[in-house]
């Protein structure tokens, strides 16, 4: 399907991907790695998640397969879910979860994003997990998974910040779960958001 | 108030203000100015912000008085409302209104966050106006606004993107309304929360 005869791509969305193809300079992602980049430089107007972007080699097909299957997806807080929300319910009705909405308070010792996820990790354990806030909830699924069969069909690891951002990152990285990541202290609710949006229009259209 | 004795600064988010504070470069803003960036800073960890930021003379204080006195804070988009709600509700209870939800539809030639925008300036012309997101929003208000004695006590003009972005903040930046901007094509809903939060905290904790 030509991917701007759709209702899901705004006019305005189409102008700003031309704008951007425009002024991207050199870059090493392919087609559907760039589809995903260039909707995070439009969620962020910041070229700088070009070169940020990180993908496993299967984390794409992965995640193009997991919601045309109408996997659970799971975000870390709700800013994330409501980033994604419009474009679910257009295309494959996932369902969704927002881990902080499942618990009213946080188990001792761990934020209550992070013992959120714990909670979502118990039942929906293949589920997509979208973290662009809480590098807690990051590290709190690395640790769990570590030992198990049994992972998520996609972790996107991409919290924002200056404490324990960075590290949550190297930790994910080193782990074999089919993953997308943005490398440094960048990252967000709109990036979570935008790499989502654009799997879900790659599965949608493919 | 120590600023750091309040229940409304996670210990996360002070170590984040340290290490915001040691990397800061030189920078031409106040100390309210600088608690606002600081606070954008944290949430996008990009110093970009710190030389993006403009202030109206009156900005801060309209903000924190407004704030203070409860009035209406009207989000363009469901996600700004979102990331402001939890402090919110930890200060004044302001109400807190999304344009794009008070409107099923566009009216015709309009976008349906301008529809919800221009709904809600006939309901809460004097409101706190937050615009993380959507330039046709803030054009359709600023225009609004031209000719009216009764204006927004602040105007937070921060969208994000490649079409109608930069134009919309000029627009904004010739009127006389109380207002705080990024310039550029860089903003979005963590900036405008980011800066509603850090005057919350301001008006609080003064």
């Amino acid at each position: 399907m030509n991917p701007y005869s759709s209702s899901l791509n705004h006019p305005i969305l189409k102008k700003s991907f031309e704008i951007i193809d425009q002024e991207m300079g050199d870059h090493n992602l392919n087609s559907l790695e760039y589809a995903i980049a260039r909707r995070v430089i439009h969620a962020t107007a910041d070229f700088e998640f070009a070169n940020l972007l990180r993908f496993s080699p299967d984390a794409i097909k992965n995640g193009m397969d997991g919601l045309g299957s109408q996997i659970p997806i799971v975000t870390d807080v709700t800013m994330v879910k409501q980033g994604i929300t419009t474009l679910v319910n257009k295309t494959f009705n996932n369902p969704l979860i927002s881990a902080i909405e499942q618990v009213s308070d946080a188990l001792p010792g761990k934020t209550r994003t992070e013992t959120g996820i714990l909670k979502c990790f118990e039942q929906y354990p293949e589920a997509i997990y979208v973290i662009g806030n809480a590098p807690t909830a990051l590290l709190a699924l690395c640790q769990k998974i570590a030992d198990l069969t049994i992972k998520p069909s996609l972790i996107i690891g991409v919290p924002v910040g200056f404490v324990s951002v960075v590290e949550s990152k190297k930790i994910l990285a080193k782990t074999n779960v089919s993953q997308i990541r943005v490398e440094g202290r960048k990252g967000g609710s709109p990036v979570a958001s935008a790499i989502i949006n654009a799997l879900l229009i790659l599965a949608y259209e493919k």
